[in-house]
């Protein structure tokens, strides 16, 4: 906008928008798509077919529930939650704006860094006071450093993911609790982002009932492989639920996603099986990079690793010209050379141990 | 939570948050709907089906476009208008709310009293100046005041509906288009909420095309019979949808909204020709009802018209005794003695009337 005469701007836009950057995402076109850490296998065909039935026998002319009311109550059954302390939107991406309305703005966001890109963003966007606190080289919690910040930064929204994003490191279930209750001592509204939680085996669900504060971020765009549906949803107490209901627009979930998830709920069996599979073929990966002589895979608990090269663009584009594309985390603290890499299918795993071990 | 000790509470939680009270919606299962403005036939079921076979045929497991590029751009065809300067969200009250966002945290919010409640509940929500300057008693724009309010709360959002909400008002485009340019002046996004657009036969797009502070927000809940599906949209200039942009939710369409309004913008034919019908409904129901001995409907040109009654609450009494649901707005500005009542199909119209004809 720099060639618009000063005249015509709009003064009225606030300076926080116009300094952020669009969230930075471009999609490519390859067989091989291991960038966003989807599951790489469709909701069952008789599922979809059943959604699709489903929504058929549905008036499309009249709004949703206001919040979702039928759709809480089988997540309510399927998590063993009170529905009232549900909080579902389209995408957890939408849950990350509306606790930064909850708590954040002219206030803090306490985060990680690195962390996933969504927390940094609505800070910025929305005028909250943006805290990061490095990871320790082995991307586990700085425990010490966060209680510090905990104490000086208080109050707004602290987040941390477990298992982390971007590194897939899953945490010492003692430092999480002790962090959760001392941000409680200080007022934060917590977040433990579980989005991939099945992928490590942790459930902070207790911690979260023990702790009136904290809450469970978590998504059906991962394990259920329901990227494409969008639906997001949040475990918490009844204050922060009740209060963070607010913010969710009235009528947010369509009646197409909640047909599609109604039947998810009813067939949960088929996460089960894939979260499995992924499981296995992430250590098989991991195996089978363990002796390259440039790159490291590191550890991860989550259905994505952190690939370390000494180049990240050429590894980028080598992967690309066999076909597979990866995300590049070469700009972030700590993550010089790295590219997250999604677990795929086991075809494709094998597409990317070829494609890695021609690496130089 | 009044019993929760202080000691209990999330001192984070945003004060404005706590204040305010959740979207007030009840939902009542009676036959007749009149209460949500919606159109009253079903999205065509062939075109349901088609939809529903072109989701079928996508992957579920895998995001949607960033920010629905696709959609955009067959939206861009369908209003003549650049695609880079549409933004869609998951409803229109996603955009009321970004568009505080955008313009409304800490500065104005400048509105008609009454409004539309979604614009006064996200700017209580979200730390804007909320500034309601009160209709002329004949629900037309109060030009002079609004004018005065604009020098003097500048800058911010400045909303105004056309056809009015919840009045059906429609309003001299001279009166809009003086109001615009002053907005302009004073550096305000000047949001054209245009719902209802359809049913008035007026269109605010050449307006917002010279004007880069205006936009035009549009939805598919009304005449489009859409609402379960939930998308609305903005038509703006360059600068105001490049930075609106940024405040969307990262995927925030999900794929199958995408495909059924891929379906309907194929097929627009069909909305023309309801349009026309509940057009020429609500004409013969405002003729029916001229004689009555103590309620008077009250022009509108849009889908719903306000029914001034001696008794709000008995009126919804009887109404609902009848199986039909309306929607009080006894407690508003002007409104004194009011429900909102949409116009539904020929059936539910004569017995809207027959029913209305037995209040004393």
């Amino acid at each position: 906008m720099t060639s618009t005469p000063l005249s015509q701007e709009t003064r009225g836009i606030r300076a926080a928008v116009r300094k952020v950057s669009a969230y930075p995402f471009t999609p490519i076109d390859v067989p091989i798509k291991l960038d966003q850490n989807e599951n790489p296998y469709d909701f069952p065909a008789e599922l979809k077919a059943e959604a699709a039935r489903r929504m058929l026998e549905r008036p499309w002319n009249r709004y949703p529930d206001l919040h979702a009311d039928k759709l809480r109550e089988a997540l309510a059954r399927y998590e063993d939650w009170d529905a009232g302390s549900i909080v579902v939107t389209p995408g957890s991406n939408v849950l990350i704006k509306i606790l930064t309305e909850l708590a954040g703005i002219n206030q803090t966001m306490l985060v990680t860094k690195p962390t996933f890109s969504v927390y940094t963003l609505e800070a910025s966007l929305l005028d909250a006071k943006l805290v990061e606190v490095p990871l320790n080289p082995d991307f586990s919690l700085p425990v010490a450093e966060l209680k510090a910040a905990l104490e000086r930064e208080a109050p707004g929204v602290f987040a941390i993911a477990e298992p982390h994003a971007p590194t897939g490191h899953a945490d010492r279930p003692e430092d999480v609790q002790e962090l959760v209750r001392h941000a409680e001592q200080y007022g934060w509204v917590t977040v433990l982002d579980e989005a991939y939680y099945q992928y490590s085996g942790t459930d902070y669900r207790d911690l979260v009932r023990a702790h009136p504060n904290a809450l469970s971020l978590r998504t059906f765009s991962k394990a259920w492989g329901l990227a494409g549906v969008r639906l997001g949803y949040i475990l918490a107490g009844q204050e922060i639920a009740h209060n963070l209901q607010k913010l969710v627009s009235a009528f947010n979930v369509n009646i197409l996603t909640e047909t599609v998830l109604e039947v998810a709920l009813e067939h949960p069996e088929y996460v089960q099986r894939i979260v499995q599979e992924t499981v296995r073929e992430r250590e098989r990966v991991f195996a089978a990079l363990q002796n390259h002589p440039t790159c490291q895979a590191l550890p991860s608990q989550a259905n994505y690793f952190l690939l370390r090269t000494p180049d990240a663009q050429a590894a980028y584009r080598h992967l690309l010209s066999r076909g597979i594309v990866t995300r590049p985390q070469d700009g972030q603290y700590l993550l010089k050379g790295c590219l997250r890499v999604a677990i795929g299918t086991p075809g494709e795993n094998d597409t990317l141990i070829a494609a890695v071990n021609e690496l130089k």
